[in-house]
């Protein structure tokens, strides 16, 4: 694949087809018992989805040479785990959303308590898949632990599930720019940097090269976020799919509240440079990480 | 230790007294941030629960000669997902309750969003414990990873979150024996199973001995529940803990509504001679096993 010859669109398009497909197939359908709980999952997790960290899973592993379906199962996981946390997160308890993506929410079709139910189940499906090594012939059981262990670790309470929490605390009162950081880097961050590391482990990366993917994933994790919240504020809600502004009425903190939209827009930049600069040494099959990486203050949706 | 010296008694209060110790030595302490996260976490774990299933865990895997040290993790993980399972399933969208043990339930404490927060955080490190080779150095990782495959999987749709959802479904609702079998079997039952089947198989049992063990979880699952729907009808408040005809007040199908009390108690005693059946092969060492299985019928909180 050439640097010139790339073309980002068709690619993210054949990765979404390629991660769906994996997705379709190694999650029980709706003929299982209660369907409710299994068209619950199904709704969520096929809602239009960018399916951002299982690209980025791929690309990571890709870029040093690993094999497409030692690195799928690991992809979908990081999927499932995301989608639980923004069933988890829309939750009249949370962030009490009526809509995602210009679709209602899990709550708001299914109720409450199945919900709640289908978050859990996707964690839980999530770590299954993360076992289940017929489906990796290629990679030994303890790098499949170590994954787990990781991705685990990044969706924690030192994770993930941290960084929502305080964010629930924070709401509603004057935080600073080094609280929000952390918030971010926590809440979306842990999980995007942890989607390159499990694609680098898997495909055998050296220390070193899990080190630079590791670098791009927390710079790009950050940019995306400064990004979203740009957005929030710019957006309009069609291109969004949801109410735009609503981080603003709920008083939640954002960078572009904090810094304004300029120096918001100059950070975001800057950490796609410092992340282009991680992947240096990297040969030509990093070139979709650099795209994405140039695409994520190129965007509008 | 011989049959006729063995005390049940002082054998669940030792075991408990280890568990606890290493639940406390594994998980984080109040001290990280945000601290109402990790305090919901350790408030819910540490409220006098009875530790059934990571004793049954260690006692599995003592019966067929496994070292203590690569048991705890498991046993410990089972007790975190059944915690983040109580958590949850005392949410006002799903059960309702306001109290556990004699203490108010999570939410009550916390709020709501902290609680399911609670509940997410006890599951992922439940998985993430279960990936520390460095905790359980006698076993090798294709063996944990088959146990936290199999735990998943109890956990899961075919299992906990599966029978929870049917439950959240049936309520107000005719069902049949068949079909409270059934709640009854993924709800509870599954996670007991595997209890024992994590323990067997990191202590490496052999086919028949993890297939026995397997047979007698099933068995005393079924019979705790049975037990725990007629202790919901006898029980007096003071003993349980909690409200007391609280399923019949809810419409909820048990046991006792549907066989009555002295067909329910009958069930129950013949599911522990058929429990004590599956360990005839067993030696000395499975004697905690066999006065677990006694113990159900005779309890009375």
């Amino acid at each position: 694949m050439r640097a010139e010859g790339f073309s980002l669109k068709g690619y993210l398009a054949q990765r979404r087809a390629l991660i769906d497909l994996a997705l379709d197939g190694f999650l029980p359908g709706e003929e299982n018992d209660p369907q409710v709980l299994f068209e619950a999952v199904r709704y969520s997790l096929f809602a239009g989805g960018k399916r951002l960290r299982p690209i980025l899973c791929l690309a990571a592993g890709e870029a040093v040479g690993g094999e497409m379906e030692d690195l799928l199962p690991a992809a979908c996981a990081l999927e499932l785990i995301h989608t639980y946390s923004l069933i988890h997160d829309d939750l009249p308890a949370m962030d009490d959303d009526d809509y995602r993506r210009g679709r209602l929410t899990s709550h708001k079709v299914f109720g409450e308590g199945i919900a709640i139910l289908a978050g859990d189940a996707l964690l839980t499906e999530a770590f299954r898949l993360l076992t289940r090594r017929e489906l990796m012939p290629g990679v030994e059981p303890g790098r499949l632990l170590a994954v787990a262990g990781e991705i685990a670790g990044a969706a924690g309470v030192f994770g993930m599930v941290g960084g929502q929490a305080l964010d629930v605390r924070s709401e509603g009162q004057q935080i600073d720019l080094e609280t929000i950081h952390r918030i971010h880097s926590l809440k979306t961050g842990a999980l995007i940097r942890v989607s390159l590391r499990a694609g680098a482990i898997l495909a055998g990366a050296s220390k070193m090269e899990l080190a630079s993917l590791s670098d791009y994933g927390r710079r790009i994790g950050l940019a995306f976020q400064i990004a979203d919240d740009i957005l929030n504020v710019e957006g309009d809600r069609e291109s969004l799919g949801k109410g735009t502004g609503s981080d603003a009425a709920r008083g939640k903190a954002t960078f572009p509240a904090l810094l304004g939209l300029d120096a918001s827009r100059a950070r975001a930049e800057a950490l796609v440079v410092e992340a282009l600069g991680s992947l240096e040494t990297f040969d030509e099959r990093a070139e979709p990480l650099r795209a994405i990486a140039r695409y994520i203050t190129a965007r509008d949706s």
